[in-house]
């Protein structure tokens, strides 16, 4: 059923992302290929809504119920936006995406990569982005980038070791599935990043 | 570490668990037993904001959503409030708990029952009410009894063919596990509910 190609972005805070995606936006496009942006947690009318539920300040939750509704907010993404648009052909580019789990819940809350293996096989049943652009940033460096920005959500609060954590665990999945992700140098200038996506987008 | 009771009540719309929940929450005290009154979905702080997105009228979704947010929600519920109060040794009343799920997405929704019993492995890990109540009254009287209230939540707008799959799939449930869920008639007044109720409670 799947006609369109899906690629997710990710990687740590201020590894580029929401500017990289927009190059890719671009480079599709003149191509000729019909491309929707999305987000997550989000990329939903209900997603949205459980994103601000996981980002609020003043959210405190257990790691179990962040992780729950993140895959809920996931599964509304999927089945409204993510399936029907690959469905007609389209392609679907997602910041972020289920390796965020992994590295966020797994790596940096130290939940049991097991369970959210378990989870994940639950909401997803074996669907998989066709690729993954992760842009690895050293955590100083991509907090610098981000460091102007106001106010920060509940994630953006954690401490450094947190995010160090999320980087490690986002290196170990894209050296375990090296063929879906690629691992990309985000740490110099925004054109040398495009130029590395590039290249691994002539591929596909 | 548990040494309080935990006590669910269940049932259908108007079944008349919010009424008899106040008789019991009165017989416990009596008895000398310090009890705490909660209810799902909801029953925390992020609880109550996800019941908020799951009755909005306007909150159309998926069904794997719905179950995910349900679960969600009685994640943070069993974290923050019903096992602290059990381990200090006090009692739980909960207005509804996961039979509602089996019930509700399983019968109404027509979830895989497979599928929700992951769920709830996932989540509650073996974790169950010591006793479930469950109030079973014809769809069709429970609906009369609530008739006068306002405005329908989204749940409550499904249809009558809904709500009786709903009570089907409770009472399967109290067939499956006679010895946790007492199956109690309730389609007679208030105070033969009680006279039932009270009997099985004497029991603990
Ligand atoms: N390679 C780069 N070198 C320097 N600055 C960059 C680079 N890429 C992006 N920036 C700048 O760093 C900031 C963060 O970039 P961006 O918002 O794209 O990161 P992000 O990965 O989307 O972050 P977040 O995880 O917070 O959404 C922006 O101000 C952006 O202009
Ligand atoms: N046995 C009964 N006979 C007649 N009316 C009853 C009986 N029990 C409760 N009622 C009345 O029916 C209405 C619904 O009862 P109640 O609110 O206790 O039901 P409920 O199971 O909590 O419903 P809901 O699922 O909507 O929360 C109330 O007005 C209540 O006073
Ligand atoms: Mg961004
Ligand atoms: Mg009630």
């Amino acid at each position: 059923m799947q006609k369109g190609k899906f690629i997710t972005i990710d990687g740590v805070e201020g590894a580029g992302k929401s500017t990289q995606i927009n190059f890719i936006f671009d480079y599709l496009n003149n191509k000729g290929i019909n491309v929707i942006l999305t987000r997550e947690p989000g990329g939903s009318d209900i997603g949205e809504k459980i994103r601000a539920l996981l980002l609020s300040a003043d959210s405190n939750m257990h790691s179990d119920t962040e992780l729950l509704l993140m895959f809920a907010a996931r599964n509304e993404h999927i089945h409204t936006k993510i399936l029907p648009t690959l469905a007609q052909g389209d392609w679907v580019l997602s910041d972020r995406f289920t390796d965020a789990s992994y590295a966020y819940q797994g790596g940096g809350r130290g939940l049991d990569i097991t369970r959210i293996a378990q989870l994940e096989d639950w909401v997803l049943q074996g669907f998989k982005p066709d690729m993954t652009l992760l842009l690895d940033v050293p955590v100083d460096i991509g907090m610098k980038r981000v460091a102007s920005r106001g106010a920060k959500d509940r994630i953006e609060q954690e401490d450094l070791s947190f995010f160090k954590r999320v980087r490690d665990a986002y290196i170990s999945r894209s050296e375990q599935y090296p063929k879906r992700i690629k691992l990309i140098d985000a740490s110099q200038s925004a054109e040398h990043t495009s130029a590395q996506i590039q290249t691994i987008l002539s591929t596909l």
